[in-house]
């Protein structure tokens, strides 16, 4: 490692004889590869190559020491170099730069600082990660536009936060950010801005909030952020960072304003773009290694490219998604980890679990809220051409009679065979165990039937006799045996054009708001009251409604033992109204 | 239903000539059998005997009522007669208690106040509950003793204890109560007299609280129990109780005492009994139904007793315990109302989805702690003869570096081929959590490789890239395929006798409190000393051990890659102490 003018230097295989394994990128499935291969070969020599200054740092508590909930910088930095020396005998270079891979020669060339030197590995595990999308934004390089994906992110995030409030203590007036884009990361940099006391603009292109999810959760989020004061902007995208006129809108240094493609200006002292990342594969891509067609590296059960001598694991990655059984880069900081660990077992001779599909398991807070969501979305299995039956669902999240419970609002798809193929929920308690438990039944390939069964921990504080997992068992068995014919929120148009509409609310939930020429009967009417629904339908199919839909699957059924063609509408108007927020 | 010498007097069957279903007992299974069988036939004529004054009633919720959490004690009563008549068309008749059963005349004679009368049925559903066990206790009789098992019971209870308060104001101390039996219900029990101001000793039979679990988490429940002031009295027995000598030690009226097996006695305003229940299954017995050698109504998948017109389902019945196969009334909540629906099902010639194994899976707050179970615990896994391997872990309920992360302790066992048996864990955040993810993947037979797989939700808040559950997978994969062989708190003795123990915590955690005999080496000190464990060890055995069992392993791998006969303690000293609690 001296600086050189000649043929970069190469250094020595280790001098014990035992085998050496070079590992690109320290952090997440690098580390993990590292660590395990430790654990199984005391005797290998291991060396991790990181680019960056700091190895095996929290990139997913990045947004919560902006926020400041982590106070601390340091609890970041999981393990430095100097740590893992000591608990694993691993040799950790930061500012250390992979250049180049020599498969013929098994060596990679290295750039650290001013010097660059070549190293020999018996196996070589690629962990370069992702980099974020750079959006075709004017003035980008704006100082005042920050990404949010490092340590040296969060420092200079938390150095402009800190700077920007010291001057609000001056104006008086809350700095102003503006954040693009509204998926996981985006929003808890809006949640962790917001928290600080900044005016947060949130700027997202797709026309609802956290686009992985499907459209009818995202109004409460929505309402949520609304709730904290965070301006939306949906069906939008960032088209220029310009610097502000100072003298016009703010005394602020280093302000600029933001356009977006519908005209609108807004003033930021400080932007986020966080658009979504692609593997950084340049590097694999270099060594002729093979990609996929999103670019990422290709990897076989075992983490193998297409060199028998190299591995690849964590974002850069292919991997297989579950229900679809398309390949694409995932990046999650779960499946990383565990690619790592089995990189390591292969490379060992260790045997190996085979990697499972990928589920996409997710979850995010937005200030009070949980979102959360496994397996395939329905725009996913619409593209797919996948059939599928969607079930919304609002239950407690424990006993309705112990105080406190709140709804879960969860959405799933099923197969017409019944099985469990993706589920998403919102709320502000019990979501992460529900989307979890769901994500374990997918894995598992379990069915209405089975979730039906699934036997959960009750006890009033916890969850209820008839868990909400049991629920949506419940009633995909009953749509999907025909004891509960459904109708969607999307299906309003040939309801109301086709259909009688029956609305078994309480008079006072139809007084304040409802479909045009429903019929309300409320539900404990509806014995009584059959008449006048077999006049008003005149034939026709009755859409059944109610607020959740629980009243109008009793109303349903009453009428489907009473002969008519009866279908209840799913979710109810909770539903409904999210996906048509204007009725 | 008028009074009558002679024949009692037989209703006739439902004018509208549909089917007439006949369900005996109101709560839990039997009002699901009645609300389902209503949903799927809008012409049957249901009945539901009821011989106490509620129906529907929340049971689970009693202890709560009792606390004053749930304040409204409406709030226990989910329905009523009026409210299920107008719902369903149900005909609820409370305060009519079935005397007997006419299989061939297919009729129930039912005693109604005064009268008595008798009631032809199509289909008759028997859902007659548990009783509670009562132990061999002098003076049980006392008004003092309770139990809290039913609507009366908890407005006995809350009378007494409103009551007990009052004089409180004027005595200044603080009124007494002794639970006897510290499973499930008498630890909510204890918890609610806690809460109002009692001061509550608690008698259990067994060595530990909570039997239904094994013994390594009790210690924390017991602490939890001790740090509210709770005087807990493990095994030991009540065996009288008998009116306290008031001029001697309280000027409460009615208070008592209660004598133990070990001859102490307890002064108590106020006596809770809690230790377990049998099947009611007296009607069925005299009907000559079969039942199983436990006591429990025998029925087969489809909840038909051995009549072809009767169903049986809730507390009364038989069910497949998981794991062991073998046959028991397990008396949970969940179960019950499945098994109703099911029953109903069946009645209407509804396609049924066959009963799954039982797996218990059940959970307790006790104040600021959870604990939960789910499967085979150790105790029924060792009686049935079935192989298993125990992990004890005790990672964080979320990533370590957001605030407020707090310890799960988990306990689960596996088969030899890597199937989950059963697990158990307490904790103050995330129990509940992982103990329905370990049910749903116990249900779905999965096995240490899957459960080191699952993909789970994780943001700081929620979790860690590696779960904990996650993390019992990969213990029990290390322990399994040799990569970590371990040994038990329960091997103490044999490993002090004729092993190194090795302690690789801090020399400050080794100073607290340790092993006789044990050579202390920080863990990251190992490899720079393997001569001295070497010279220790003297050809034999090395038994590490750590605090949590995670810093040992990584000592383990190091000894085992150099040569030692190593293995880790499984959990740590923290394990280690809770088994035995003099160290």
């Amino acid at each position: 490692m001296t600086t050189t003018t000649g043929p970069i230097p190469v250094e020595p295989t280790a001098p014990e004889g035992g085998m050496r394994i070079v590992i690109v990128g320290g952090v997440a499935g690098g580390m993990s590869a590292a660590a395990r291969a430790r654990r199984l070969d005391e005797h290998a020599e291991i060396i991790v190559l990181e680019q960056g200054a700091y190895v095996s740092f929290a990139n997913c508590g990045l947004p919560y020491h902006l926020s400041g909930e982590i106070a601390q910088r340091d609890a970041l930095l999981l393990h430095t170099p100097e740590s893992l020396a000591a608990s694993l005998n691993l040799d950790v270079r930061t500012g250390h730069r992979v250049t180049g891979i020599d498969r013929h020669g098994q060596k990679v060339t290295i750039a650290a600082g001013e010097d660059s030197y070549a190293l020999p590995y018996d196996a070589l595990v690629l962990s370069p990660g992702a980099v974020g999308v750079r959006p075709p934004i004017e003035g980008l390089d704006h100082p005042a536009v920050h990404t949010l994906r490092t340590i040296p992110d969060v420092d200079a995030l938390r150095e402009r936060v800190d700077e920007l409030l010291d001057m609000r203590v001056e104006t008086g007036q809350a700095p102003r950010a503006v954040v693009i884009g509204a998926g996981f990361i985006g929003l808890e940099a809006v949640e962790a801005l917001t928290s600080r006391g900044l005016q947060v603009h949130l700027v997202e292109l797709a026309d609802h909030v956290l686009p992985p999810m499907d459209a009818e959760l995202a109004p409460l989020l929505a309402a949520e952020l609304a709730a904290h004061g965070v301006d939306l902007r949906l069906g939008v995208s960032a088209q220029a960072v310009t610097p502000l006129d100072e003298s016009v809108e703010s005394s602020t240094t280093g302000a600029v304003t933001v356009t977006l493609s519908d005209g609108a200006t807004l003033a930021a002292d400080l932007v986020i773009v966080n658009v979504g990342v692609r593997p950084a594969s340049a590097l694999a891509l270099d060594a002729e290694l093979d990609l996929g067609p999103t670019g990422a590296i290709r990897v076989d059960a075992d983490q193998h490219t297409s060199d028998p001598h190299i591995w690849a694991v964590g974002d850069a990655v292919e991997v297989t998604q579950a229900i679809t059984g398309s390949r694409m880069p995932v990046p999650l900081a779960g499946p990383a980890n565990r690619q790592g660990r089995r990189a390591a077992d292969s490379i060992c001779g260790h045997h190996t679990t085979p990697q499972a599909a990928v589920l996409g398991t997710a979850i995010v807070r937005v200030f009070g809220l949980t979102a959360a969501t496994t397996g395939a979305n329905q725009a996913t299995l619409r593209r797919s051409g996948i059939e599928h039956e969607v079930m919304h669902i609002h239950p407690g999240d424990h006993a309705g009679y112990y105080p406190g419970s709140e709804d879960v609002h969860l959405v799933a798809s099923f197969a017409p065979n019944g099985t469990l193929l993706g589920a998403q929920g919102v709320g502000r308690a019990g979501v992460d165990k529900r989307i979890d438990i769901l994500a374990t039944a997918i894995r598992a390939g379990m069915t209405a039937d089975d979730l039906a069964e699934l036997e959960l921990a009750y006890a009033p504080p916890y969850g209820s006799a008839k868990d909400p997992v049991n629920m949506l068992g419940f009633v995909a068995q009953n749509v999907l045996d025909g004891t509960m014919p459904q109708w969607q929120a999307d299906d309003l148009d040939e309801a109301m054009a086709t259909t009688l509409v029956l609305d078994v609310r309480s008079r006072t939930e139809f007084a304040e708001g409802h479909l045009d020429d429903a019929l309300n009967i409320p539900h404990l009417e509806i014995r009584q009251r059959l008449d006048e629904v077999r006049a008003a339908a005149k034939g026709r199919k009755v859409s059944v409604l109610c607020a959740r839909g629980v009243r109008a699957y009793l109303a349903t059924r009453v009428l489907l033992g009473e002969g008519f063609d009866a279908r209840n509408l799913s979710g109810g108007w909770l539903t409904l109204q999210a996906v048509h927020p204007n009725l």
